[in-house]
């Protein structure tokens, strides 16, 4: 299958921004039944995560934990001053993979797909390649 | 290839089971001998890793450095007392993804595959969806 | 498809070391044109992740972050000196699952694919899998 590309534009420093209703509707509009999905960030500031999207302050507990343990104002050597984004993409990580059922993704009842950006705010991409079976 | 569910009953708040035997069991019923595999946890506090299932001081270390990362009882907004549970099941990630050979999982030597359950004792299920290739 | 493997020698305690060219050749080598992979570290204290390969301070920074949050010389049970290699090995992941496009990996302009070795030096093995579609 081809490759889908998502255009999301951040508006905050740190947020994170439930993706789930626009991977749906690409899923839909390429007509993509039954498979597996990588969704993926091709940046190395923002990172895609799993979780809870019912309850918002979850996300925003998320939030703050990565900042008490990856302060943004810590001592670094990178000197774009945006090391934390880059070590918080690495503990979120930069894909997810989910199973595709009845061309929508098979979530727990009470999961997202969150883009984590943590440098914004920015236009940010996300790729979604599927594969069949 | 459909969808395999396997329902795993946990029995303390915190705890990390290797799985790995019934996920071997359930590729042999299926007779799915080589691709790939995508085991999800639809749960937003319990996830799934991969690290050594032979010494069980290894899972008691990571368990107690989560814990010392992100306390049980830390400062959060969440109200419902388990957002340390969503924040670590991100840490861990919801998913992970193996190479099927053999009609098995393909792991190093010491590796197992890891239910870690956050917020338990509870019922939890797994999702395994393979592609062959 | 059959599995790549791909032998890695680090030479410090700590480092990580940008294996994107490598998997790349290994992609041409084996004519992979489109699909998706699975890179996966069978190991237990050294790990896969996606970063800036641009500027090598990026990834100080990472390796700084993760032994102030994981310390070498923590208290831990496990009796072999290591614990603190198979905690940043769960942090950060056992595997990475890209896109491949024209017979090598769709990467965002600054990423990089890293082995992440926690307790070298030693001789790592890395294993790829990809499925066509």
């Amino acid at each position: 299958m081809k490759i889908i590309e998502l255009e999301i534009k951040t508006s905050k420093q740190m947020e994170m921004l439930d993706i789930t209703p626009q991977i749906n509707k690409a899923l839909q509009e390429n007509n993509i039944a039954e498979g597996i999905c990588c969704i993926y960030s091709p940046h190395t500031t923002c990172g895609l995560m799993i979780n809870e999207h019912a309850d918002p302050t979850v996300v925003q507990d998320i939030m703050e934990t990565l900042n008490r343990l990856v302060p943004v104002n810590g001592s670094y050597r990178h000197l774009e001053g945006n090391s934390h984004a880059h070590i918080k993409t690495v503990l979120v990580g930069s894909s997810v993979h989910l199973i595709i059922e009845n061309t929508q993704l098979r979530l727990g009842t009470w999961q997202g797909v969150f883009l984590c950006e943590f440098d914004g705010p920015r236009r940010r991409r996300v790729w979604i390649k599927t594969i069949k079976g």
